[in-house]
């Protein structure tokens, strides 16, 4: 590595901050055009209902209002129905789901019509006035229900309600489960939850119909994707068609979608010639952004008497909503790739169905199947280590892959590079004090009173989504790559353009630390520019924590190539072996000669302007490089999260003490925001095990769907977060990044919910279902104890 | 060649005239930003004085009125004088040049305040009512005078009023005019122009304090090096400096500069934290865009008596105006490259003088140097034939450069690579059916009536500015590059950024047929980008006729790059060797097997997100180029114009009947876009030869300075243009192209004036000073009348 005090690894506060915390950052909403018209969505209050007809004279009628829009009017411009990426599957069935829905509504807040006017007021007012009948019908609302042959159908034309199967069989099951010395089994729940981004989704559409050029810019953690499909989805040329994310208030996965507000507001934008934008009410969050989770999962663990696991069956049914969405289907399918997580074990069975019903769809939240994967497996590791007499420690480290054992090649094929399992656990064991703990427990359980549990979840993750067998079926191929263009202008200041978009995650520092690491100039030489189709190549997006392993490698090769040029211009100046060239100090250095140097600013006015004695004989001008890169594998970052919960066994109430997060990363280019990562993603993981559900009535209606009734927890709600790193360097990349974008999340869930099980399991308690509020902990605990 | 019908050499229609004639093109003025404010200038009525006050309450008091800003207002936003691109030159001297006043003032038009306002016409007004206290001082105004020693200076601090000094000799010119058997000597005059692009320029910068990006759109030939200089100048850095040039309309040199307007508009901007629009009006054109051409020449051949030049010398004195501009001291250097002409001699001696006057300054207009350099050359040419008693063809015939003499090296040192000087002429000769028109002009002479003129220029003209001891000094050093990029979508469309940029010349359609040939896809398949230095390379703008010869050559490359790796992936797929792809019709195909063929967008998507299995093992994903070209070389376009003018002589008015252009602009791309520019250069030239002139009364006060008074000729006043091409391709480039975008302007002043004195050459006329009006024309008539 180059030395810089500002490279990887430094702890430097955020570029973007300043901008961002004054006010002054650009979101989609603060975009403002000449002649902007406002779209105001018209949804549905059915779950399922037939459309008999739409009335649009009241709200036409109100002063301002440009129109009012169905399916029918705008059915010119919907050259496709909206996508889902794996709709190549073959066992996956994908009815069509229009922008604007057509006959019939399949969720509470499905659009029906749009209205546009000329003030966001009048929109909004007109919308109320735009009347539709309705003829309701039955509602898909529980899965178990909607596997029923007899259950009404979402979609008339399937035979059943079921979206997808997906099985996999690891040929030693069966023996395994014949010759187990101990099985557990139990049935978890993942309740559905609402991702809340802190910016509502927001559009705005800007079309010019005589050069036929649309610019769209959108709330959106794919604009290159949203792009491409958009330009399948509007018949606009994608050469002619440019979308720009621009800050993006957050998504947690939410914004990696292509939503039926982008395409409808665009081709509003095409109808009426004029700049259109619609952004979402908070309410519409509940309705109309996808949602995460909610499925069920039969686990069944087949073991040896010492703990050994020996065979693993899952059955998961996973709720996709009224409709697939881009990535819904694979949500559970990603779970599945990091189910055999950090253990030994290579017998796994799998079969997950995913299932239609009258909800908002769901789709990628934070983690995305491996939340809830590791959900299952580390709550049923616990099941095991009660079955088998054992400490829930001690379980894990007699099934924990052991360090000389990687590479290693699981039960899905995947082979995970490197990582110390043992290491992580040790030291998270350690920090927290796990054996102090344990007497402390034991002291509590005999004095009375409130009630202490130890919760551990060990957990491996897999970034970075490289070709593999789980990429079968995708419309997108296996190209999981990303760019980068690197651009050194004649002063030397760079200007980087990355596929991958930040919706929050501060690529603008990460990306600067690797170009002031690799260069040796500060990091305020140096501007990331992202979310801009028309700026920089083409690149797949912020989601899987794949923005540093594949965005930040694509940048890192980058640079390499601008090394190799700027030492051979330097050397040709000093005089020396292009080798011999040091970066450090905004200078190029005769190693061991830090006199001999030329500073970065005059190799960069060689390169770009500078005569032609100043560079080697028949260089190209110019200080710029492109690169794509194509992860061969995954990365796993890997992790060992401990959390202390004290739980009131009078009011069921849940207080975590403590909270320990020690996480293989592998290298990381700044602490700062690697915890920050951490610390939201537990915060995110605590919210599902002790406070987030969306529940629905029997009707198919949401119940609670605002910020007044839906918990999402407060900083007052969460416990102070000890973050810690161990560093195993990834081997799938040159930087040896692994990511870190949702360990929190997928780690503390399970760590949460097992605390609070441990807490009780003296009284009988095995499991209670999320979110562990104080009444379901308190009948948990009430039951148990009657149970007696 | 690849095959398409809309490749190199197509007559296609320009893409980019549908927005252009439709009104759905956005220039600079239609940018509307929210919170604009409008600024107007407060320009200098004197010519040469001293400010003594400026006295702004009154401007104030207007509604609306945001401030009004002199110098001392801006001076810390200032962190340098605007630029002279020349300014290491050794023996230039150049004072600072400000972007408003300070001091004094040295010309009608020099900015000494900017109004802002919330509006256009509030501005207007209030700058009518900024009261400026001058103390008037002498004005430094003709050429002549200002070299007098007793002449007041223009500026203070130098010895005298001369810029710069340029001498070269070659050895053997001093034995040429002692050995000579004839010798021709002439004084030249080149009147004063006005560029008058049709739109006149504008600027608007949009600051964000909080994050400090400056964006500047500006009508201007430049974007790039707008922004380099800006960032000095402004002291933002590069990397948050983004200037964008939308529809040009028209530059002809006059927009390749660096403004006052354009500074003082980004310090507004700045300064003020809200968008600043300036829109120049014509009037400000005349006394505020730098002008073209004014100088004198001493001119001088020494020959031998059958015509044979054997040696020339030039003492040139060029008029700066009041400063030097960013290349005003390179346009009597770039003529001085071109001195030698299409002719053998090989013994010249040059000498300029650059001078300052009290008048708006100079720079390049159209031709830039090359035009003065040919009409000197020319007019002599016919002086010299006149006095070894031979036809003005035959003189030009012995001295042209043969075809089997290139490469040749000239005078300068420089070497035309190819041509045929002796074609073009003999060519245009034929379609003008010279012998012919000799005899006509001898009837017409003993009829009496109108009198009929041959005139006759065959030129040379050097473009693409390639590295030679001419760019000696120069702030841009040599690397005269340009560069392409080349992005191919997944669907098989492809964008093009290209670091020149159009101000009318059809670069659209002309990149995207280079690309259609080269890739064989469709025009509307290529989308072109230029003006914005945020999207694409750094590029070095358009002027010198350099687009296509060095941006198109960039282009080819980088399409080469692109055809390389299209062919492996068609060769992977199609089981052949890539060198046996052959590209058409939207396809790869095996050579000689057009049914084993893969479509283009297939390979497009395959590079761009298709399976691993798509490409060659191993292959980067992507499909994308950046060249950076820098020629070796200037390329040389020539030819030969001849001029029909019937001369009454009883008014002095001139007729052109005829004028017929054969150049010879190597390969053409297309030759809609090339007779176009040979039809506007020729008006330019007919223009300074007939019409244009700005005159200035003795206290520097501009004549006539509005289109009411300065004779821009319109359609009526010009002839039918007869263009015609030759085509030996240049060497220094893998299209062969040569340049066409001056040759029109360069060639014809000098036809149209040879024509007219070659009228009147039987009554004594020896030379008429331009523009050859018909009181002048009748004048010199009645001189040589009376003279004889």
């Amino acid at each position: 590595m180059a030395g810089s005090p500002t490279g990887i690894g430094a702890r430097v506060r955020r570029k973007e901050d300043p901008r961002l915390i004054t006010g002054a950052a650009t979101y989609t909403d603060d975009i403002q055009l000449p002649g902007m018209l406002y779209a105001q969505m018209v949804r549905s209050p059915h779950a399922h209902a037939r459309i008999v007809g739409v009335h649009k004279e009241d709200a036409l009628a109100v002063s301002g209002v440009v129109g009012v829009y169905t399916f029918d009017d705008l059915k010119d411009a919907f050259k496709a129905p909206l996508p889902c990426g794996w709709a190549a599957y073959p066992h996956l069935k994908n009815p069509p789901h229009w922008p604007l829905a057509t006959g019939k509504v399949r969720h509470v807040g499905e659009v029906v019509a749009v209205v546009v006017a000329h003030d966001r007021m009048a929109a909004r007012d007109a919308a109320e006035l735009v009347r539709v009948d309705y003829e309701p019908l039955p509602a898909v609302v529980d899965l178990e229900d909607a596997l029923n042959p007899a259950s009404p159908r979402v979609h008339d034309e399937l035979a059943d309600n079921v979206s997808f199967t997906f099985d996999f069989a690891s040929p030693g099951v069966e023996e395994a489960f014949r010759t187990a010395e101990v099985t557990v089994k139990q049935r978890y729940y993942q309740q559905r939850l609402v991702p809340n981004a802190m910016e509502p989704r927001a559009v705005v559409a800007d079309y010019r119909p005589r050069t036929g050029e649309l610019t769209l810019w959108s709330s959106t953690q794919i604009p290159h994707l949203l792009k491409i499909f958009l330009s399948g989805l509007l018949g606009v040329p994608e050469h002619q068609l440019r979308v720009v994310a621009p800050e993006v208030g957050g998504g947690f996965g939410s914004k990696l979608q292509v939503y039926p507000e982008e395409v409808a507001v665009a081709a509003l934008a095409m109808r009426l010639g004029r700049p259109v934008k619609w952004t979402m009410e908070r309410r519409e969050e509940f309705v109309s952004t996808h949602h995460g989770r909610e499925g069920f999962v039969d686990m069944e663990f087949a073991a040896r008497r010492d703990g050994t696991i020996t065979g693993i069956r899952v059955n998961w049914v996973a709720d996709m909503g009224a409709y697939n969405l881009l990535n819904g289907p694979y949500v559970p399918i990603l779970g599945f790739i990091v189910m055999p997580g950090p253990y030994r074990n290579k017998n796994l069975e799998v079969h997950i169905k995913g299932v239609f019903t009258n909800k908002t769809p769901t789709d990628a939240y934070r983690g995305a199947g491996r939340p809830e994967a590791t959900f299952f497996l580390e709550r049923t590791m616990d099941l095991l280590a009660a079955a088998c007499g054992l400490d829930p420690v001690e379980i894990r480290r007699r099934n924990l892959i052991r360090k000389e054992e990687f590479p290693f090649t699981t039960a899905t094929g995947l082979t995970y590079d490197s990582g110390d399992y043992h290491l992580s656990l040790d030291r998270a064991l350690e920090i927290v004090g796990y054996d102090r703990l344990r007497e402390e427990q034991a002291r509590r359980r005999q004095q009375g009173g409130k009630l202490l549990g130890i919760g551990i979840s060990t957990y491996i993750e897999a970034c970075g989504l490289a070709p593999s067998q789980a990429t079968a079926g995708s419309a997108y191929g296996a190209h999981l790559y990303e760019s980068a263009e690197v651009r050194v202008h004649h002063t030397g200041k760079v200007t980087v353009f990355t596929g991958s978009s930040s919706h929050g995650q501060g690529h603008e520092t990460a990306w600067a630390q690797i170009v002031s690491d690799r260069l040796g100039i500060p990091l305020e030489d140096v501007e990331v520019v992202h979310g801009d189709t028309a700026r920089g190549p083409l690149g797949l997006g912020t989601y899987g924590s794949r923005s540093l392993v594949v965005g930040g490698t694509a940048l890192y090769k980058a640079l390499d190539k601008i090394r190799d040029k700027a030492r051979m211009i330097a050397a040709h100046k000093l005089e020396c072996h292009p080798d011999d060239i040091e970066f450090g100090e905004s200078k190029l250095y005769v190693r061991g000669a830090p006199d001999r140097a030329v500073a970065f600013a005059d190799i960069a006015a060689a390169a770009n302007l500078g005569s032609h004695a100043g560079v080697p004989q028949g260089m190209e001008p110019g200080l710029e490089a492109t690169v794509f890169f194509s992860p061969e594998n995954f990365s796993f970052p890997a992790g060992a999260h401990v959390c202390v919960a004290e739980v009131d066994p009078d009011t069921g109430k849940v207080q975590i003490l403590r909270y320990v997060a020690v996480d293989d990363a592998g290298v990381i280019v700044n602490p700062l925001l690697a915890e920050g990562q951490v610390h939201g993603g537990i915060a995110q993981g605590i919210a599902q095990a002790l406070f987030e559900e969306l529940r629905y009535d029997e009707n198919g209606q949401p119940l609670g769907a605002s910020l007044m009734d839906y918990a999402v927890p407060t900083a007052a709600d969460l416990p102070d977060f000890e973050s810690h790193f161990i560093s195993v360097p990834a081997t799938s990349n040159p930087m040896g990044a692994k990511g870190i974008g949702e360990a929190g999340t997928i780690a503390s869930t399970a760590a949460v919910v097992n605390a609070v099980v441990d807490a009780l399991s003296h009284l009988g308690v095995r499991d209670i279902e999320m979110p562990l509020t104080p009444p379901r902990v308190w009948r948990a605990i009430q039951k148990a104890k009657g149970g007696r």
